[in-house]
Protein backbone atom coordinates (compact mmCIF):
# COMPACT_ATOMS: atom_id res chain seq x y z
CA UNK A 1 0.00 0.00 0.00
CA UNK A 2 1.37 3.80 -0.98
CA UNK A 3 1.76 5.79 2.06
CA UNK A 4 2.62 9.72 1.67
CA UNK A 5 5.39 11.21 4.81
CA UNK A 6 5.53 14.83 4.91
CA UNK A 7 8.82 15.95 6.53
CA UNK A 8 9.74 19.17 7.43
CA UNK A 9 13.64 19.50 7.38
CA UNK A 10 15.83 22.12 8.45
CA UNK A 11 17.35 23.59 5.58
CA UNK A 12 21.01 22.08 5.92
CA UNK A 13 23.10 19.56 3.63
CA UNK A 14 23.18 15.96 4.62
CA UNK A 15 19.72 16.33 5.43
CA UNK A 16 18.32 14.80 2.57
CA UNK A 17 21.12 12.08 2.77
CA UNK A 18 20.53 11.00 6.24
CA UNK A 19 16.65 10.83 5.03
CA UNK A 20 17.30 8.60 1.54
CA UNK A 21 19.89 6.58 4.15
CA UNK A 22 17.75 5.85 6.58
CA UNK A 23 15.23 4.00 4.08
CA UNK A 24 18.14 2.42 1.57
CA UNK A 25 19.16 0.71 4.84
CA UNK A 26 15.57 -0.45 5.47
CA UNK A 27 15.92 -1.94 1.52
CA UNK A 28 12.91 0.30 1.01
CA UNK A 29 12.82 2.34 -2.59
CA UNK A 30 11.34 5.75 -2.29
CA UNK A 31 8.68 5.67 -4.94
CA UNK A 32 8.79 9.76 -5.41
CA UNK A 33 10.34 12.04 -3.29
CA UNK A 34 9.91 16.36 -3.94
CA UNK A 35 12.02 18.22 -1.50
CA UNK A 36 11.62 22.38 -2.08
CA UNK A 37 12.18 24.92 0.34
CA UNK A 38 8.57 26.29 2.21
CA UNK A 39 7.66 29.84 2.66
CA UNK A 40 10.41 29.97 5.50
CA UNK A 41 14.13 29.90 3.23
CA UNK A 42 15.42 27.92 6.36
CA UNK A 43 12.95 24.58 6.33
CA UNK A 44 12.49 22.48 3.63
CA UNK A 45 9.48 19.92 2.80
CA UNK A 46 10.01 16.59 1.71
CA UNK A 47 7.26 14.50 0.22
CA UNK A 48 7.87 11.05 0.28
CA UNK A 49 6.17 8.10 -1.16
CA UNK A 50 6.65 4.77 -0.50
CA UNK A 51 5.05 1.53 -1.11
CA UNK A 52 5.13 -0.95 2.36
CA UNK A 53 2.68 -2.87 5.13
CA UNK A 54 1.26 0.05 8.02
CA UNK A 55 3.60 -1.63 10.71
CA UNK A 56 7.28 -0.75 8.66
CA UNK A 57 5.73 2.60 7.20
CA UNK A 58 5.17 3.45 10.99
CA UNK A 59 8.53 2.23 11.97
CA UNK A 60 10.21 4.34 9.27
CA UNK A 61 8.30 7.35 10.37
CA UNK A 62 9.76 6.92 14.08
CA UNK A 63 13.05 6.26 12.92
CA UNK A 64 12.46 9.29 10.54
CA UNK A 65 11.46 11.43 13.54
CA UNK A 66 14.52 10.96 15.61
CA UNK A 67 17.03 12.16 12.55
CA UNK A 68 19.18 15.11 12.75
CA UNK A 69 17.68 18.61 11.42
CA UNK A 70 14.32 16.16 11.17
CA UNK A 71 11.67 18.63 12.80
CA UNK A 72 8.24 17.12 12.19
CA UNK A 73 7.18 13.93 10.41
CA UNK A 74 3.20 13.33 9.25
CA UNK A 75 1.60 10.54 7.51
CA UNK A 76 -0.93 12.10 4.95
CA UNK A 77 -4.37 10.67 4.94
CA UNK A 78 -4.62 10.03 1.10
CA UNK A 79 -8.24 10.67 1.55
CA UNK A 80 -7.97 13.62 3.32
CA UNK A 81 -5.33 15.49 1.38
CA UNK A 82 -4.91 17.22 -1.91
CA UNK A 83 -2.28 15.92 -4.25
CA UNK A 84 -0.49 17.05 -7.16
CA UNK A 85 2.40 15.93 -9.42
CA UNK A 86 3.88 17.82 -12.67
CA UNK A 87 5.68 16.40 -15.36
CA UNK A 88 7.22 17.98 -18.50
CA UNK A 89 6.53 15.58 -21.42
CA UNK A 90 8.32 15.94 -24.86
CA UNK A 91 6.84 13.88 -27.67
CA UNK A 92 7.06 13.33 -31.67
CA UNK A 93 5.16 15.53 -33.16
CA UNK A 94 4.95 16.68 -36.87
CA UNK A 95 2.88 19.11 -38.65
CA UNK A 96 0.42 16.29 -39.05
CA UNK A 97 0.30 15.26 -35.65
CA UNK A 98 0.24 18.53 -33.94
CA UNK A 99 -3.15 19.49 -33.78
CA UNK A 100 -4.27 15.63 -32.58
CA UNK A 101 -1.75 16.13 -29.50
CA UNK A 102 -2.89 19.53 -28.74
CA UNK A 103 -6.66 17.99 -28.95
CA UNK A 104 -5.23 15.86 -25.90
CA UNK A 105 -3.29 18.38 -24.14
CA UNK A 106 -6.68 20.68 -24.15
CA UNK A 107 -8.70 17.35 -22.72
CA UNK A 108 -6.40 17.26 -20.04
CA UNK A 109 -5.50 21.03 -19.72
CA UNK A 110 -2.15 20.69 -20.12
CA UNK A 111 -0.03 23.72 -21.67
CA UNK A 112 2.27 23.27 -24.72
CA UNK A 113 5.66 25.06 -23.69
CA UNK A 114 8.17 24.27 -26.68
CA UNK A 115 7.27 23.59 -29.91
CA UNK A 116 9.76 22.58 -32.66
CA UNK A 117 9.53 21.30 -36.53
CA UNK A 118 9.33 17.57 -34.94
CA UNK A 119 8.20 18.00 -31.42
CA UNK A 120 6.10 19.78 -29.20
CA UNK A 121 6.56 19.52 -25.14
CA UNK A 122 4.02 19.44 -22.48
CA UNK A 123 3.62 20.28 -19.45
CA UNK A 124 0.77 18.53 -17.15
CA UNK A 125 -0.31 18.97 -13.55
CA UNK A 126 -2.48 16.43 -11.20
CA UNK A 127 -2.47 13.80 -9.78
CA UNK A 128 -0.91 10.79 -10.63
CA UNK A 129 -3.15 9.10 -12.23
CA UNK A 130 -3.93 11.93 -14.20
CA UNK A 131 -0.67 12.26 -15.52
CA UNK A 132 -0.31 8.69 -16.20
CA UNK A 133 -3.75 8.66 -18.18
CA UNK A 134 -1.91 11.39 -20.59
CA UNK A 135 1.39 9.61 -21.10
CA UNK A 136 -0.73 6.89 -22.09
CA UNK A 137 -2.68 8.63 -24.28
CA UNK A 138 0.91 10.39 -25.92
CA UNK A 139 2.93 7.23 -25.83
CA UNK A 140 1.35 6.19 -29.85
CA UNK A 141 2.62 9.33 -31.08
CA UNK A 142 6.16 8.42 -29.54
CA UNK A 143 7.83 9.61 -26.10
CA UNK A 144 11.39 11.32 -26.73
CA UNK A 145 12.25 12.08 -23.13
CA UNK A 146 10.35 12.98 -19.67
CA UNK A 147 10.82 14.25 -16.23
CA UNK A 148 8.49 14.29 -13.67
CA UNK A 149 8.10 16.18 -10.12
CA UNK A 150 6.95 13.77 -6.74
CA UNK A 151 3.99 13.90 -5.28
CA UNK A 152 3.20 16.94 -3.60
CA UNK A 153 0.71 16.99 -0.83
CA UNK A 154 -1.39 19.10 1.85
CA UNK A 155 -3.87 18.07 4.45
CA UNK A 156 -7.60 19.54 3.68
CA UNK A 157 -8.97 22.12 5.68
CA UNK A 158 -7.64 24.44 8.32
CA UNK A 159 -5.41 21.74 9.51
CA UNK A 160 -1.67 22.06 8.95
CA UNK A 161 1.37 19.63 9.41
CA UNK A 162 2.15 21.76 13.11
CA UNK A 163 -1.22 21.31 14.67
CA UNK A 164 -0.44 16.97 14.18
CA UNK B 1 25.12 30.73 -9.78
CA UNK B 2 22.63 27.80 -10.25
CA UNK B 3 23.12 24.91 -12.06
CA UNK B 4 20.68 22.28 -13.11
CA UNK B 5 21.94 19.13 -13.25
CA UNK B 6 19.27 15.89 -15.07
CA UNK B 7 20.46 12.54 -14.08
CA UNK B 8 18.82 9.35 -15.06
CA UNK B 9 19.34 6.24 -12.65
CA UNK B 10 18.17 3.17 -12.43
CA UNK B 11 14.94 2.59 -10.13
CA UNK B 12 16.59 0.44 -7.43
CA UNK B 13 16.53 1.48 -3.67
CA UNK B 14 19.97 3.31 -2.65
CA UNK B 15 20.56 5.38 -5.60
CA UNK B 16 18.64 8.32 -3.91
CA UNK B 17 20.90 7.72 -0.91
CA UNK B 18 24.41 7.35 -3.35
CA UNK B 19 23.59 10.79 -4.92
CA UNK B 20 22.65 12.49 -2.25
CA UNK B 21 25.36 11.35 -0.04
CA UNK B 22 27.79 12.34 -2.51
CA UNK B 23 26.76 16.17 -2.61
CA UNK B 24 26.59 16.04 1.50
CA UNK B 25 30.28 15.09 1.52
CA UNK B 26 31.29 17.78 -0.23
CA UNK B 27 29.35 19.96 1.73
CA UNK B 28 27.08 21.22 -1.48
CA UNK B 29 23.68 22.10 -0.37
CA UNK B 30 20.90 20.53 -3.04
CA UNK B 31 18.94 23.24 -3.88
CA UNK B 32 16.02 21.50 -5.06
CA UNK B 33 15.63 18.11 -6.32
CA UNK B 34 12.66 16.33 -7.80
CA UNK B 35 12.48 12.86 -8.73
CA UNK B 36 9.97 10.96 -10.62
CA UNK B 37 10.01 7.58 -12.61
CA UNK B 38 10.32 7.81 -16.12
CA UNK B 39 8.10 6.84 -19.29
CA UNK B 40 10.16 3.46 -18.72
CA UNK B 41 9.46 2.18 -15.19
CA UNK B 42 12.92 1.12 -14.70
CA UNK B 43 14.69 4.17 -15.05
CA UNK B 44 14.24 7.47 -12.72
CA UNK B 45 15.27 10.94 -13.71
CA UNK B 46 16.33 13.33 -11.15
CA UNK B 47 16.38 17.12 -11.64
CA UNK B 48 18.94 18.92 -9.09
CA UNK B 49 19.25 22.42 -8.98
CA UNK B 50 22.74 23.13 -7.13
CA UNK B 51 24.30 26.69 -6.49
CA UNK B 52 27.76 26.47 -6.44
CA UNK B 53 30.58 27.68 -9.33
CA UNK B 54 31.35 25.95 -12.83
CA UNK B 55 34.56 23.83 -11.61
CA UNK B 56 32.90 22.49 -8.88
CA UNK B 57 29.29 21.28 -10.26
CA UNK B 58 31.40 20.19 -13.13
CA UNK B 59 33.80 17.64 -11.05
CA UNK B 60 30.19 17.19 -8.90
CA UNK B 61 28.91 15.87 -12.71
CA UNK B 62 31.62 13.46 -13.27
CA UNK B 63 31.59 11.99 -9.74
CA UNK B 64 27.73 11.31 -10.21
CA UNK B 65 28.29 9.57 -13.72
CA UNK B 66 30.72 6.96 -12.08
CA UNK B 67 28.15 5.91 -9.04
CA UNK B 68 26.41 2.92 -9.37
CA UNK B 69 23.12 2.69 -10.90
CA UNK B 70 23.67 6.68 -12.22
CA UNK B 71 22.72 6.04 -16.15
CA UNK B 72 23.71 9.70 -17.52
CA UNK B 73 24.61 12.94 -16.00
CA UNK B 74 23.79 16.41 -17.93
CA UNK B 75 24.18 19.75 -17.26
CA UNK B 76 20.92 21.93 -18.58
CA UNK B 77 21.54 25.34 -20.41
CA UNK B 78 19.12 27.10 -18.73
CA UNK B 79 19.12 29.39 -21.63
CA UNK B 80 17.81 26.51 -23.77
CA UNK B 81 15.77 24.51 -21.38
CA UNK B 82 11.85 24.30 -20.66
CA UNK B 83 11.57 24.41 -17.03
CA UNK B 84 8.76 24.47 -14.06
CA UNK B 85 8.17 23.66 -10.91
CA UNK B 86 4.51 23.14 -8.74
CA UNK B 87 3.61 24.44 -5.38
CA UNK B 88 0.38 24.08 -3.37
CA UNK B 89 0.35 26.90 -0.80
CA UNK B 90 -2.68 26.94 1.79
CA UNK B 91 -3.41 30.45 2.63
CA UNK B 92 -5.84 32.10 5.36
CA UNK B 93 -9.39 33.40 3.26
CA UNK B 94 -12.30 34.44 5.52
CA UNK B 95 -15.06 35.44 3.28
CA UNK B 96 -13.78 38.89 3.20
CA UNK B 97 -11.05 38.26 1.38
CA UNK B 98 -11.47 34.96 -0.64
CA UNK B 99 -12.71 36.72 -4.16
CA UNK B 100 -9.38 38.80 -3.21
CA UNK B 101 -7.44 35.98 -3.65
CA UNK B 102 -9.27 34.16 -6.43
CA UNK B 103 -8.73 37.09 -8.33
CA UNK B 104 -4.40 36.41 -7.61
CA UNK B 105 -4.62 33.39 -8.32
CA UNK B 106 -6.29 33.78 -11.64
CA UNK B 107 -3.21 36.20 -12.40
CA UNK B 108 -0.94 33.79 -12.35
CA UNK B 109 -3.59 30.79 -13.97
CA UNK B 110 -3.84 28.88 -10.66
CA UNK B 111 -6.20 26.56 -9.55
CA UNK B 112 -7.92 26.47 -6.17
CA UNK B 113 -8.17 22.86 -4.98
CA UNK B 114 -9.54 22.92 -1.70
CA UNK B 115 -11.55 25.26 0.14
CA UNK B 116 -12.84 25.72 3.75
CA UNK B 117 -14.66 28.24 5.72
CA UNK B 118 -11.33 29.80 6.70
CA UNK B 119 -9.09 28.84 3.94
CA UNK B 120 -8.29 28.49 0.67
CA UNK B 121 -5.75 26.04 -0.92
CA UNK B 122 -4.02 26.83 -4.36
CA UNK B 123 -1.64 24.52 -6.82
CA UNK B 124 0.56 26.99 -9.30
CA UNK B 125 2.73 25.42 -11.53
CA UNK B 126 5.38 27.55 -13.42
CA UNK B 127 9.71 29.16 -12.88
CA UNK B 128 10.68 29.12 -9.82
CA UNK B 129 10.02 33.26 -10.29
CA UNK B 130 6.33 32.86 -10.76
CA UNK B 131 5.94 30.72 -7.71
CA UNK B 132 7.80 32.98 -5.71
CA UNK B 133 5.89 35.63 -7.14
CA UNK B 134 2.72 34.49 -6.12
CA UNK B 135 3.74 33.49 -2.60
CA UNK B 136 4.91 37.44 -1.90
CA UNK B 137 1.21 38.09 -3.35
CA UNK B 138 -0.09 35.36 -1.03
CA UNK B 139 1.72 36.39 1.88
CA UNK B 140 -0.22 39.04 3.60
CA UNK B 141 -2.84 37.22 3.65
CA UNK B 142 -1.35 34.15 6.09
CA UNK B 143 0.66 31.32 4.14
CA UNK B 144 -0.63 28.07 6.77
CA UNK B 145 1.47 26.14 4.90
CA UNK B 146 3.17 24.96 1.41
CA UNK B 147 4.73 22.54 -0.34
CA UNK B 148 7.27 22.94 -3.54
CA UNK B 149 7.79 20.20 -5.54
CA UNK B 150 11.61 20.78 -7.01
CA UNK B 151 12.09 22.43 -10.93
CA UNK B 152 11.77 19.78 -13.66
CA UNK B 153 13.78 20.78 -16.60
CA UNK B 154 13.83 19.34 -20.14
CA UNK B 155 16.30 20.63 -22.99
CA UNK B 156 14.38 22.74 -26.14
CA UNK B 157 13.44 21.27 -28.88
CA UNK B 158 14.38 18.03 -30.56
CA UNK B 159 17.61 16.82 -28.46
CA UNK B 160 17.12 14.94 -25.41
CA UNK B 161 19.26 13.80 -22.57
CA UNK B 162 19.99 10.29 -24.61
CA UNK B 163 21.40 12.76 -27.26
CA UNK B 164 24.16 14.06 -25.21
Amino acid sequence: MKHVLSVLVNNHAGVLSRVSGLFSRRGFNIESLAVGTTDNQDISRMTIVVDGDEYTVDQVQKQLAKLIDVIKVVQLDTDNSVSRELAIIKVNADTKKRSEIMQVAEVFRANIIDISKTTLTIEVSGSGKKVAAMQEMLRPFGILEDARTGLISLERGVKTICDE
